[in-house]
């Protein structure tokens, strides 16, 4: 058989429909984008879909699907949302239920299903014009930070930007912004860099969530609007049931990083 | 008085909530962008959302308010959608009922206002690189032609995509991709350069929506995503009712046009 890192997407997710892979999706069908999941009932689904529209850097829509509806048409064709993730999150008023492989036996006819762009695609970008990345390198997650900024609110949801914290070579930091900027369908340029405290981090070293940073001499902290942000947002609403994907257990589409390019 | 050409957004608006202007807004408080209006009734809202997520070139939604709500945040502080518009356009059924000044007495709790941007932005970007729009030159309305091109359905809300057509030279037809290129948020690149029927359009002189052009030896066709889109779309639905701007009589925001532009 092929190795894993060698297939596909349409491949991988095969794989991942039989459970024959419940791991993490990083370094898998590179160069093609990866997808965070929110599958909310109907009833939540305007003012989610108006939170994401207010809060784009944070909530990159990439695709929605309709009521009930669990096949993708956009990021790829005929996947399926209930079972081509490798693992699934369920939570239930906002608290975690459990941690399931796929997602068929529970799944709704007002259920609604979020795909938002996830920052594995503008790092490919980084990497591929040499801007190091260091949690990369490092094989760790990434520094992820609350800060003193709010969303937007929506209805019900509101809560503050989470942020993504990467250390760039000063030398590099324009090329970081400029290369980023061009993947506004995947959280895009950076909200902020430098002084962390500036937007309400007071220790860079005590992340909310991932990994401690290494930041070395000569280094500048730069920080990118983090898919955490609407996970928390419906959290805070504590719905009857909310599905995600488990951290790192992303959707793999057809679609190209740089299709998602502005030109 | 200062004249009306002289005057900042929020005067202008003053002068039309008290109903002193009932005229076309095109030419006024130049270099800020004004936006279309569409109102519905909640029950049609996540549709029409999800229509403008997944269709955003001919859909660019600058501000939604949510259900009830009539004051601006986004695009102007404090502007009111129910007085500030020049002439409103009441729809029952998809058919024109009325057109009045202003929409306080049919005001319901459950609508929800769209904004949503247009090309009188990326027009005025154009003119400032000396890239000439003819259909200002001749104080003429723009070509506008349904294409074979379909729009994604969200719901019930379907339909072709309709395009403004602006005649460029040649030599500028590079330069005008790259202006409006920056300007995603107000409808963005073109959709078509040259041939009109590669789009479905059979006669370029026979426009569906505004005026006949004038196309100049050595000028190339050029083809932008239009706000008549989501307004076809909706008339389709036949929505109870729906609200929208008087054509020309938009709404006038204290964003620059300039705040619009991706960087």
């Amino acid at each position: 058989m092929k190795k894993i890192d060698k297939m596909t997407p349409e491949e991988v997710r095969a794989l991942i429909r039989k459970g024959e892979w419940q791991k993490p999706t990083s370094g898998l069908a590179m160069g093609y984008a990866q997808a965070n999941l929110v599958v909310l009932p109907k009833k939540y689904a305007f003012d989610f879909l108006l939170f994401c529209q207010r809060n784009p850097k944070p909530c990159p829509l990439l695709e929605v699907l309709e009521a009930g509806k669990y096949i993708t048409e956009t990021l790829a064709a005929g996947a399926d949302i209930t079972t081509d993730i490798p693992l699934y999150n369920v939570y239930k008023k906002g608290k975690l239920e459990s941690t399931i492989q796929n997602i068929k036996d529970i799944w709704q006819d007002d259920f609604i299903t979020f795909l938002l762009g996830c920052s594995y695609s503008f790092e490919e970008a980084l990497l591929k014009v040499k801007v190091p990345v260091r949690h990369i390198e490092e094989k760790k997650n990434v520094s992820m930070y609350l800060t003193n900024i709010a969303c937007m609110q929506a209805g019900t949801f509101k809560g503050p930007l989470v942020v993504s914290m990467r250390p760039i070579p000063e030398n590099l930091v324009v090329k970081a912004v400029q290369i980023t900027s061009r993947y506004a369908a995947v959280h895009g340029s950076p909200v902020h860099i430098g002084n962390p405290s500036e937007i309400g981090i007071e220790d860079i070293y005590k992340p909310d969530f991932g990994d401690v940073p290494t930041i070395r001499a000569k280094e500048v902290p730069v920080f990118w609007a983090c898919g955490v942000t609407p996970q928390a947002a419906v959290m805070e609403v504590k719905p009857d049931i909310c599905i995600t994907h488990a951290p790192g257990h992303m959707f793999i589409s057809d679609t190209l990083n740089e299709e998602l390019a502005s030109m």
